[in-house]
């Protein structure tokens, strides 16, 4: 089974089935401008888009207008780089400076910022043209992605099932090949969920590889932001892009020391975004050609030790979940013989509880006002899960926040003798929008739980994790994730190529 | 009126009106051995120390035995410096290698430390003589002091008075002259409203100036070690030596940043010391006589940009705390002439406020399983606290910890133009043993909010600060308490000196 890429949308957008290396070819060799492929995405957007609900707020005019700006200077010589005048969708809890962002709710129903959020910057810096926004499950909190005040996302591939969530529309928007690059934020698994749920690649960097400033929080010790997009090499590009600083403010390294041990472990840009676009094009533009940018072999340079291929150690996912045996199976099957690897005992449990702590009290402290103030506003399900995030007792958090420490360690062990760990992106195939009881294997399970069962301990751990296509059960896709270190990057991206000629040759 | 120590104490102990730089100076001249100094503190501790309950446990034969290795040192010419055979206290929840340490709870009432803590490393490797363990409120959860497994500390002063605490014990040794210096631990005042309560000085370092490793915690971001002792030069010769590596681990710098927007912001000891004393003789020998200790003219040094003497406002403690005018009148005049300033509105209380979320939520984190499993075996009115504690939700911690940043913000404003600021230690003078309400200028007040309202704000925040004697109402010691900011130390020490000096001539 090949890690291929592509939904079965009944219409596939204009973006399905080109990656950007592709796009970045047809724009320098005159076989189309910015300004087309803008209005290609326009007008999906208008047709397709609607009936997935993938967008809250397209930006025409805006779009328009970059996409002339960065076709004037291609025209001009100056190039940006790989994202050189591809339209980008972005989650609408990301903010865009003079765009409607709402958060999914209806607290922020006529919300625009005044700034850019430093990813939306960096976007701008290299050459992208935002569209418009995505759909979010309502303030992120929840990862099916249909409790949104601007209704569900629908998934591509069977429209009464949901995208997964929290980045619903983002998802949906690349799956249906709308767009070919967008946005997301990952909290628990809000990228890599409905990207293996709508069958695209998606990657949650490691913690602060992205800064997260101007991204409305969820719970800030645990959100990352990530980049969906049809196929891994193309995450890769984008997250290279948005690891770049613009400048704008105190730039940390391309990735930040777990937040282990500490309250707030995100780097120290605080302050709002004030500038608009960035205007560093000279300095910052791309040297060369497309294939510059893609590493030839990163695994090697960044990993002198290992003399052979990426070794890559299948981590059975039973410690974590019991998951729908038919998805574990087509994802093992994708991922190819490999050594086989279990979570030391206790350490899932400790996983889940820390995780579940430390996201009730941040995302508590993040709505407490709101709850007080204005409980009508909120999506009816996510007001009622915040009630008993509002209980859980400081305590609890203060212990969590020790425990990852601990947990960090424990998990290290997973890594000895191997680079990157592959296991489900999620253990189910996605369910009808609004599920929440479900019945795996003949028992019941709670979908929100499965869900977020895979993906939400690399989100403890800062770890960067990257989700593939592999393959479909029942036709609906399901996801490879690829889990790594920080500093390690290049060796998930390599597992994820060297899986995918393996898979494509079987 | 000058800020002068003394304890009114019917019989002073044998180190009353003795400081270390007399001590050290008869021990170098053979006006008197580290083994006389012992035994007149073991023989005040059995006598004095008794009536106070100043002492939990007394290790006689390890003092004689460490006081002859002082002995014989010195007399073969190694000198490690001001605390060379000086007998010290330490505060019953400070570790110490193979002596009972009870945290003053029947919970550990016969638990006997492997390990020293690393500040008592740094006494033992500083050549100090420890003697014994000071009562300490249970827990050191308690400003008052007179809740303990073995009973209350009964203020030198007025026996039916309680010291304050939690550190009462150390304060107590201290004030009716046992020993010459003594350790104890800080987290709302707990060395310094004792410290002001019984007469003597009391010095709470930087955060984390002193590490607190190997001390039971009470509530980690708010913990510091500090020292009491007859005055505040003694104070800064304790804290001189304390500040100075044993080599035992990690050592970090001379104070840490604030624990600001971080959860844990304890330095790295995280690891249990290892050793027993400390073995470098040789290379951290004391080179020189005790003048070589004292700062000739420290502000100067560590304050280049200021040409004129140390600039000291008096902070107007109206803004924290309504307390006894007769208290805050002494104190005044005590500090003598002095611009002033006052607190901007909102803070105090907002200081409060996040003292109380944070100390609740890491304090019952440090308790929750003993609560669950053996709640008879707390003092009563601490498993009351407890309780309450328990139930602080995670989301207001969240807030609190946020909250740390910006107070630093606006506290740092109350420096512009200051090095140091003045204010009464404790608003109140000792109550009596038990008291949990009291009347202040007819208005009826809470013991416990009273004791700790002009010193806790400085916990938050993390600053360096001293409470020297001043003076005494109704009999009673009153403390003047000098706050500065973390690595400008020298200047709150200069500032006691300049005030003692104008005092004194007053």
């Amino acid at each position: 089974m090949a890690l291929t890429p592509g939904p079965l949308a009944g219409s596939p957008g204009p973006f399905s089935g080109r990656n950007l290396a592709d796009l970045a070819q047809d724009l320098r060799r005159g076989r189309a401008t910015s300004a087309e492929l803008v209005e290609q995405a326009l007008d999906a957007i208008a047709t397709l888009g609607q009936a997935l609900n993938a967008f809250v707020t397209v930006d025409a005019a805006d779009a328009r207008a970059a996409a002339r700006r960065a076709d004037e200077e291609l025209a001009a010589g100056t190039d940006r780089g790989p994202l050189h005048g591809i339209p980008v969708a972005v989650k609408d809890l990301i903010m865009i400076a003079g765009l409607r962002v709402t958060m999914g709710s209806r607290h922020f129903a006529g919300h625009v910022p005044e700034a850019d959020a430093e990813c939306v910057a960096r976007l701008r810096r290299s050459g992208a043209v935002i569209v418009g926004t995505t759909t979010t499950h309502e303030f992120a909190y929840g990862p099916t992605g249909d409790r949104s005040a601007s209704g569900p996302a629908h998934n591509p591939w069977d429209p009464d099932r949901m995208t997964g969530g929290s980045s619903a529309g983002s998802a949906a928007a690349v799956a249906a090949g709308l767009v070919p690059l967008a946005l997301g934020t990952d909290t628990g698994g809000s990228v890599r969920i409905p990207a293996a749920l709508c069958g695209v690649a998606g990657f949650k960097p490691a913690y602060g590889a992205i800064p997260a400033d101007g991204v409305f929080p969820l719970s800030r010790t645990l959100d990352h932001v990530g980049v969906l997009a049809g196929d891994p090499e193309d995450c890769l590009l984008a997250y290279t892009c948005l690891t770049q600083p613009t400048g704008r403010g105190d730039e940390g390294p391309a990735h930040t020391a777990l937040p282990i041990g500490r309250e707030d472990g995100r780097p120290a840009h605080t302050t709002p975004p004030t500038g608009g676009q960035s205007s560093r094009p000279a300095d910052n533009a791309w040297p060369g050609g497309l294939q510059d940018t893609r590493p030839t072999d990163p695994a090697r340079a960044d990993h002198p030790e290992v003399g052979g291929p990426v070794r890559v150690a299948w981590l059975d996912p039973a410690g974590l979940f019991d998951g729908d045996p038919r998805v574990v199976r087509a994802v093992r099957a994708a991922a190819g013989p490999m050594e086989e690897v279990g979570l030391p005992p206790g350490l899932a449990d400790a996983l889940r509880d820390t995780y579940t702590v430390i996201q009730s009290c941040e995302t508590a402290a993040v709505h407490a006002d709101r709850l007080a103030d204005a409980p009508e506003l909120f999506d009816p399900e996510v007001r009622e899960r915040l009630g008993p995030a509002m209980e859980v007792p400081g305590w609890r958090y203060v212990r969590a926040m020790d425990a990852r420490a601990g947990l960090a360690e424990a998990a290290g062990a997973l890594f000895d003798g191997h680079d990157v760990l592959a296991l489900p992106t999620v253990p189910i195939i996605a369910p009808p929008l609004g599920a929440r009881e479900s019945e795996i294997d003949g028992k019941p399970a709670a979908v929100r739980a499965a869900l977020l069962a895979l993906t939400s301990p690399w989100n403890v751990l800062g770890l960067p994790a990257l989700t593939v296509p592999a393959g479909t059960v029942d036709g609906l896709p399901v996801g490879l994730q690829l889990v790594g270190r920080p500093g390690q990057e290049p060796l998930i991206f390599e597992a994820a190529r060297t899986l995918g000629h393996a898979g494509a040759q079987s």
